[in-house]
């Protein structure tokens, strides 16, 4: 079998002002990056910002196994699909961070035939907008350390600062680090750490931004620290915001590429979705949505997660909420969920797939409670016998939804037809009212607690006691209209990646809570959430290589 | 007065196609970065290699004083005086740090009529180089701690490893750090430090490398530790000298852009000039010279340092020699040099400039030896005094060099008309023999003795216990045969930063060597040389901004 690469490299891509001139843009629309990839100024975003906005389709997935669901695989190969239809259509996705694509992943543009293009080039520095976001997020540091050393005119305490560096790698050496060593000369000494650049407000914040003045002022309320006396310090207080805004201008314009199939795609951010909303840039989404007559975006991880998140924040920025709810999942990870083990996929085992189908059905329902019609695309994969998949459909058609096998993977948008059919249906149906899960002017615990019983089925929200003294810190700042952003493992409903399926009756504790002044929300840290992967002992960079002419091996 | 981002922005550049086409180059041999600015891929280099070879200009200065000297400014002007009397001109300079940029500088891309554009673009991310760069200095530094973290298959001293970590951005904090805290999931405790970006050994290899497969094959031999029996620990034993090489695959691509006065200009790597050679890339420098008939560059600090390694560590990989070279000086640092205060300049004082004459005297000097025509030009002040100017202009003929005074700051190309007519001159003259300062066969004792006593006027090299262990164990290890590389500081030609003019008996002391096997030099530490800058009490980014429509002010 050929690998993504291979496949990517047989393509013959378009030149993207072909691209670009099928989602109505013209050559002085765009400013090119080379020859496939470019970037869509603001002065585009205007010209178009009167044109009828299309319909809105949210890809999103069950609690993710390590058997593979292939959200972005489907999300790509539904919009080939209508592409093939003769359908004005386009991708917003989020962009690869280098740490997981060095790390483990290898790639992360979705695979097979379903996949975006220039694969290489979006897998590794892109158009260069995770640096920009880096070297912003580090120049706070910077100016931060500096401070201290200038005298801290801003009276910061060096042991309450929140605001840690970033690289865009997977390196846990610098999860724990100790900084300002070697003397009067060269620092403040403190305990510090680093994230990887995903996880920095400055990331979130750029996908959130609607503007570049928008921009400023998000990072200009970015609390970085704390006083001695307990005040927020901010990045204004630092006077810095401008400069900060300035390295990101031309990290906020979206970036144009294509699929393998040459359907219009914006790829732009890429922030956690667990500390942080998961979403590819309100910029990206709403310029796709002045363009096209169909968008198709997708959310990190599950429902739970990402889905959640988009739909509780993103879409209030983007004052749009999406049309049709497209849930991905695979027989295989239902297994899993089901309590097999990775090696034990390849038999037919029905029971495993009914005890696993309470995860799918719970994300269904959950969806389903924001008013908007649910479609379960189910990716096939070979072992997927016949009888699993008359079950799977069996079940998921008694919950009242559609249900589609699709093949994208291996046949590209012909493997996705009927999906595209079952979601055109879903969007041309009667409008139906958009139901919050929470409105704004509940508390941050009443937020809190809708996310965990009402979408992970939680009993209750246990709060430590710092959690305790930080929600009284969040009612005295006047923040408690945030919404909120739950970081919580990907792998379960629950706060312990262990309970799969859909586990019920559990509790969910609060750890620590972090205001996102910028991005706009709350972090609700439970459990253990790594903001900073790790390697694993043979790293997918040990296979990859360039030969004498440029030609890349090893990216999956 | 206007600020230099004033008139940049004021001037309307031609779309970078045009700037393509004037260096014969067609829109299809470039890759483009929006409206103006290019990359240079490896076809149409191959595409020009058989072209004849351009006349080469080095540009090189006294030592850099506070009070400025404009480097830079008088190459852009240089070129644009031979653009404007018809020649076919290029310029190939080093691309601009973003941490001197947001610290101190504001800005490095020449200055009032004589820069290059686009100037904000060019001093804030440019096409994402440099940031590749850090990307792939800190993937080698991630997968040197992961070797640790995995039961140390290297047998990897973690007191012995030399590979640092590294920010484009002044950051005196990240000096000493100590990583892997935090206990055994987050890696092996060891002190660490973190240099600025352009201090990498991957930006020297960059710089130096010829092909793809030379970078590869560089990256492979770069020594990163030793193990507990203190052999050697190269990239290529870490296994990823492939994936290294294949994050910098668009970074080794030559940058075009243009001068104010649309000569073409090639932008590409920036080593510093101390621990590293100093120099534009060897690719940029190369594909100019297959390009034009008269190619303008620079190295970096003062003739002491960047000139030095240009002549004998650059050329050595570049296979040409400068045609001729220009030491820039200014009366006012000159004076400098003869002991006045920066406050004390606007006065006249011919006595001061008399002392501080021995500086270029020195450096004009040291130029000759290798057999090139040397010419001096005086980038003018408006508070040089006509005596001042006579002085300079008499002392400087007595040499028996040509000397030019220009106004390229505030006239451009037009302030540099004289100094380009004997240039021309210059370049036109018989071709004599070049003289490398020493043979490659020489011990690296006999290279670091020739460096200090022919050009710094040193009576003497002292080397502390540790550097005298290193020369047996770069003896033993067959590294000989390399160039040095001496790292000290640019205010003076000793290793004491005071001593100002040209002082001479002094000795110097190399503390440490260090082997850079990739770039192809053994760095020689003398006195303290900083490879992290701090940033000031007001860093230069407090005045930066940028307004609703995406317009930049505060760089200079």
């Amino acid at each position: 079998m050929k690998t993504d690469i291979e496949i990517a490299q047989e393509t013959t891509m378009k030149p993207i002002v072909e691209i670009a001139q099928k989602a109505g843009l013209t050559a002085d629309d765009i400013e090119f990056y080379g020859k496939y990839k470019a970037k869509i100024p603001f002065s585009s975003m205007e010209k178009v910002k009167d044109n009828p906005e299309g319909k809105l389709v949210l890809v999103t997935s069950i609690n993710p196994t390590p058997a593979g669901e292939g959200k972005s695989t489907v999300t790509v190969g539904l919009a080939d699909a209508f592409n093939r239809q003769g359908k004005n259509v386009m991708v917003a996705l989020r962009e690869p961070s280098l740490g997981p694509v060095m790390g483990i992943k290898g790639g992360a543009t979705g695979g097979g035939y379903a996949q975006v293009v220039p694969m290489e080039e979006i897998n590794l520095h892109f158009t260069g907008d995770i640096h920009a976001i880096t070297a912003a997020n580090n120049a706070i540091a910077a100016f931060i350390d500096n401070s201290l050393q200038q005298g801290n005119p801003l009276n910061i305490d060096p042991r309450r600062i929140s605001w840690k560096r970033v690289v865009d790698l997977n390196d846990r050496a610098l999860r724990h680090v100790t900084v300002g060593l070697g003397g009067p000369l060269n620092g403040v000494p403190r305990e510090d750490g680093f994230d990887i650049t995903v996880a920095s407000e400055i990331m979130a914040v750029l996908c959130l931004a609607t503007s570049l003045t928008d921009l400023k002022e998000r990072i200009a309320r970015i609390v970085v620290a704390s006083t001695y006396d307990r005040e927020p310090v901010t990045v204004a207080d630092l006077g810095v915001a401008g400069a900060i805004a300035m390295l990101l201008k031309e990290a906020i314009k979206p970036n144009l590429v294509q699929t393998l199939e040459g359907t219009p795609t914006l790829i732009h951010g890429g922030p956690f979705a667990n500390i942080a909303h998961g979403c590819n840039s309100i910029l990206a989404t709403r310029t796709a949505l002045k363009l096209a007559d169909i968008v198709i975006t997708e959310a990190g991880f599950g429902a739970d997660l990402g889905g959640e998140k988009f739909l509780d924040i993103k879409t209030r920025q983007l004052g749009k909420t999406p049309d049709a709810i497209v849930v991905v999942a695979t027989i295989r990870a239902l297994k899993m969920h089901g309590g097999l083990d990775k090696k034990e996929l390849t038999t037919e085992d029905v029971p495993a797939l009914e005890r696993g189908f309470a995860n799918l059905e719970r994300h269904i329902k959950n969806m389903k409670t924001y008013g908007r019609p649910v479609v379960v695309a189910v990716n096939q994969f070979a072992d997927d016998t016949e009888t699993e998949v008359a079950k799977l459909t069996e079940m998921t058609t008694e919950l009242g939804v559609e249900v589609s096998l699709t093949q994208v993977f291996a046949k590209g948008g012909e493997g996705g037809l009927d999906l595209a059919d079952k979601v055109s249906e879903a969007i041309e149906g009667p409008a139906q009212d958009f139901h919050y899960l929470y409105e704004l002017d509940k508390s941050t615990e009443e937020k809190i607690e809708a996310v965990v019983t009402k979408i992970y089925g939680g009993a209750k929200v246990n709060y430590s006691p710092k959690a305790r003294r930080q929600l009284q810190e969040i009612e005295k700042n006047g923040w408690s209209e945030l919404p909120v952003c739950l970081a919580k493992t990907q792998y379960s409903f629950s706060d312990n990646p262990s309970l799969l399926a859909a586990p019920s009756g559990f509790e969910v504790t609060v750890r620590d809570l972090i205001p996102k002044l910028g991005a706009g929300f709350i972090v609700a840290l439970t459990g253990d959430v790594m903001t900073m992967p790790g390697l694993p002992k043979a790293p997918a960079a040990l296979r990859m290589d360039i030969d004498e002419k440029g030609l890349i091996s090893g990216l999956f």
